[in-house]
């Protein structure tokens, strides 16, 4: 399949991105370094506007529709996470309505956190993809944003790469793997701007669609998937991010929950940060694979949005 | 009392740190900005490699000294916490053996931080005049960098503000006050740069020499102290502290040990990081006094080294 995501457009995303959102710190870790026994630089993702990277991929893909001159009164997304709060966020920096479609039985504290971005929250269907369908069946007009089955969007995550190059010093780093959005664009920007880059992805070994695409050869759609990582629990990758995965990933890591809880608990401890589960999964991914770091290591704590829930449990576990 | 600290001192310390201390970020608030009913930018120096704000004012002393040609070998200090840390950092970056005094009974994760920084840790005294006086006693030919009564040391702290400056729009800023170095070098610079800043100083009411100090219109030495955050307990600012105090504050909150459960709690839930509790002092004296804003506000996150088991207190407490 060829690709319609390229190095040009997550240049030219970073260019629409640059008013809206300053650069997120890096910073090198002793104690992470310590602990993984090579040198680790971290990127604190939980210091956007909206505590996840995820609002670079919802706003470029708006930005660019306006720098298109497309005029767009309202924008539509499915998502109870933090997609969904990209894109509030997103359509209210840039004066849209916006309607968000999230599962009946969606994390009220998210739900929250969504409203008050300003979005019209719409509860329907039993799980993403009826809330998807209800999404598209009632604003077929809309600005319609997929979580990452989409150019900009990618384009928008690979941003982080091209920042990331400009801030430290590394040749390996670990991307979760969700819907495959931000390993596609910021694995090609990486790749394309350091082809000696080593590009580790992170996948759940409960919601391995990736692993199990690559395996197959072909786009493999899971029936259930089981993780705490609800960052990270598409049933399936696309055929785009699919595609990228191939060209651009050296590695695949597959993780346990428990993984995810002793990361989120080195977070905590060692960097003095609270990151949601998938916002551990890079660091998890480096502490299970030390030994595929070259020089040193680049791990993206990439979202913030505990649950009250999360924290109480993460504090009562005994690692 | 003339003062021995100025605005150019604090430039040629921003100057002399460059190179070595990257600055720390500063980030609009929106939760905190919510609670507190007025816009709110917080500064994160608990990614300072110390994971404190101390590190500016302890190198800023030691690069001074070397610019002036003067040749160390050894330097010393007394102090179990972020200060002894800051100065072991510092000798190890300049290649100078460090010896750390302690009190006898000091923490002993604080003390391991020490040693890991490669310093020597003497554990001598009942208490940090005790550890003091052996110190000066037994090393009478080292640099000796005092906590916060040297003017390069104050010059180093006031870096932080010229570095605030530069990256958001505020008037009014909480400086927690221990031995008063940071709100002496960061207000006398504020103040100095923006005469219309307003500079607010946050006191423990269980070490608030400072605020008698200023009542009796001399220095007052506490007998004793009796506070959580042992980031702020000296029992007596200085005599170059008290002037800055008398000079560039405006106003001096003071605050008990719950004021700062409570903001520690905060910046977990809502800034996602874990702060010591002095860390939190600056946040703690905005909740306390929101009415003193004007435009907006700036808060310091100092300090990030809390204990295990002020982590797990933090955690237990219904608040």
């Amino acid at each position: 399949m060829t690709c319609d995501v390229t190095l040009a457009m997550v240049e030219e995303a970073k260019a629409l991105l640059a008013a809206e959102l300053p650069p997120t710190p890096t910073f090198f870790s002793p104690s992470l370094s310590r602990l993984a026994g090579v040198p680790v630089y971290v990127k604190y993702e939980i210091f956007q506007p909206i505590r996840a990277f995820k609002v670079r991929g919802a706003l470029a893909h708006l930005l660019h529709r306006a720098r298109q001159g497309i005029r767009d009164r309202a924008v539509v997304a499915a998502s109870a996470g933090n997609h969904g709060l990209a894109v509030a966020y997103a359509a209210r920096r840039l004066g849209l309505r916006a309607a968000i479609y999230v599962p009946k039985d969606a994390n009220a504290a998210k739900v929250a956190a969504i409203r008050w971005e300003g979005a019209e929250v719409v509860a329907t269907g039993s799980d993403f993809q009826e809330a998807l369908q209800a999404a598209l069946a009632e604003h077929p007009q809309a600005a319609f944003v997929h979580p990452f089955d989409d150019p900009w969007v990618i384009a928008g995550q690979g941003t982080l790469a091209l920042e990331a190059l400009s801030q430290a010093s590394f040749d390996t780093v670990f991307l979760a793997v969700g819907g495959g959005g931000l390993l596609g664009g910021a694995g090609l920007a990486f790749k394309e701007h350091e082809p000696q880059m080593r590009v580790v992805g992170v996948e759940m070994r409960g919601a391995d669609s990736l692993a199990r695409s690559l395996a197959a050869g072909r786009l493999v759609a899971l029936e259930r998937v089981s993780t705490i990582a609800d960052g990270l629990a598409p049933r399936s990758v696309s055929e785009r991010t699919l595609t990228l995965a191939r060209r651009y990933m050296d590695e695949l890591v597959l993780l346990d929950d428990a993984d995810l809880w002793r990361a989120m608990r080195l977070c905590l401890s060692e960097e003095r940060v609270l990151t949601e589960p998938s916002g551990a999964a890079s660091l998890a991914g480096l502490l299970a694979r030390p030994d595929l770091v070259g020089r040193a290591a680049l791990v993206v704590l990439s979202g913030g949005n505990a649950t009250p829930q999360q924290l109480s449990t993460l504090l009562s576990l005994r690692l």
